[in-house]
């Protein structure tokens, strides 16, 4: 059974309550960091009752540091290759100000962990399971939180959700490669690509559009919610703009179908990756699988990039700007 | 000088707290309502140091409603027209639950004002300061609730800042038509347009694509903060696609600034309304003059939309979808 260790996540929110009250809970970071911490700020703003939970990207908590930044505030930051410079900063910011920070990077002795009070070191490589683990440990700290401060209900049930996701979106990947290969044929060409989700997995739409179609594959693409679908972006539905949806098993799943309706009344191109096809609420308590859909619906996703980046002959790493020069 | 009734706003918070320990506040909207709720959110957010703040598409409000929404909890929400039906839901949702409910309309008896405990009907068909109403009233429902909170220590210079904005912002507009055909002229057939801009305008930049390309002119488009620009969008650059930037004259200004250097150096089709170029911070006191930058962003940008509309002879009212199906 592929996890995180969510023993390593206990210790240090206890090791934090233990002597500080939290109050506050920032999750800061930028670009596809900023949307993988979002599935956690998703949980935990809805679940805790006490909390005041907020998500910034980098350089605006950097310039427009919120006046509430003390010693009551945990800010939990996020970086891949941990030398996002506005992220690092971040760090330094919220120490200056008295908080606790804890760092999640695949990169050990990043310049992320220097200001940091606790880093957790996550994989990436291994395969699809091991790409979600920056996500599921947001989370788990998340639900860490929450249970040792204002305690949850449905501890137990996330838990056992953590002990089933990452195998479920690693087998989910791995046979989604017959539909993804189907998605890069038709899309190969696509002049833009529009992508929407709603809960939990908003921001999964969103990294998917900025990220793998505008960064990695130069491809014109804008995200929006699944709900704010039918209050503007769905006027641009004509039978030759594609859209990719991704559909949550969960709370929010009849947004999502709304959409689809929608969409396949007027012919749209439309690409779904339902989370309910991988059996998500079959495998994990239908109390919290909402909060789940974000790490199976980014693994899955993934095997449609790759497909695309291989049918179109440009790599995922390929860049124009990015690591070639100082901006 | 053009206002909007703040002794209304304030008898309406003085009559809440009056009866209510108000702990959460949550703005739920949809589309261009939803975007022009976001400035209060960003401030409320920032600036309050006990209140807990979130911000929702109503239809994920009324499906995964929040585990804490109930009676120390407000509601404000909004919709021009009162009729939509997500938000009028939502409303009905958070009375259930116990919570205060204040809707912000232009229509009077409207749907959206059936459930609501306080209503504020706002003007629109005036003038480009009208237009601000709704957004100008949502926030300072945000900044009574502030005062008579937790206070404010710069609650007298926001006040002021209200009674300058709407001039600033309508004579803005009027002197904004010269730059604003020059956009549509230079736009005009764009195949896609990207908005960006930071701090309490990142959802001016949501609403100017998803509503005023997408909706109103069926120009493909994407949005995103000007910060996250480096992280990942940025790989889009190249002479020929068109970005609008919305510069803030406050605390997210370097983010902004950074974006346009990069625009400018790789020579990018880059439109920037800056809000420093119409003197915000030089009418408004430069403590909270950042607060104040989407109001001034949406009046220049209408006119811009205007504009573009009009020499596309496609009319800001032309709908596919919308008012002609049900969906």
């Amino acid at each position: 059974m592929y996890n995180i260790n969510l023993n390593q996540v206990k210790e240090i929110v206890s090791s934090i309550v233990a002597d500080h009250t939290i109050e506050n809970v920032a999750f800061v970071g930028c670009g596809a960091s900023k949307s993988e911490l979002y599935p956690a700020k998703y949980f935990l703003s809805n679940a805790s009752k006490k909390l005041r939970v907020s998500h910034f990207t980098a350089n605006e908590f950097n310039l427009d540091t919120p006046d509430w930044l003390g010693d009551t505030t945990v800010v939990i930051s996020a970086s891949l290759g941990g030398s996002t410079p506005e992220t690092v900063k971040a760090n330094a910011v919220a120490k200056a100000a008295g908080a606790t920070v804890i760092s999640v990077t695949h990169a050990s002795g990043s310049a992320l962990t220097k200001d940091a009070d606790y880093s957790i070191i996550h994989g990436f490589e291994a395969n699809y399971a091991a790409k979600l683990e920056k996500m599921g440990y947001v989370m788990a700290l998340a639900l860490e939180i929450l249970q040792q401060t204002d305690g949850y209900d449905k501890y137990d049930k996330m838990i056992d959700g953590f002990g089933k996701i990452f195998d479920l979106a690693e087998k989910s990947a791995q046979s989604a490669k017959k539909a993804a290969k189907q998605f890069a044929e038709e899309y190969k060409d696509a002049p833009v690509v529009y992508v929407m989700s709603s809960g939990g997995s908003t921001e999964v739409a969103y990294s998917t559009s900025i990220c793998l179609m505008m960064e990695m594959q130069w491809i014109n693409s804008g995200s929006f919610h699944s709900g704010e679908f039918f209050h503007g972006p769905f006027e641009i539905v004509d039978k030759n703009v594609p859209f990719v949806l991704l559909m949550n098993d969960g709370k929010t799943r009849d947004i999502d179908v709304r959409a689809l309706t929608f969409l396949q009344r007027f012919n749209a191109l439309t690409t779904v990756v339902d989370a309910k096809d991988y059996g998500l609420s079959s495998v994990i308590s239908s109390d919290v699988a909402t909060y789940f859909n974000p790490l199976l619906h980014t693994a899955v996703f993934r095997v449609y990039a790759e497909e695309l980046s291989s049918i179109r002959q440009h790599p995922l790493s390929k860049r124009r700007y990015m690591w070639k020069l100082e901006y």
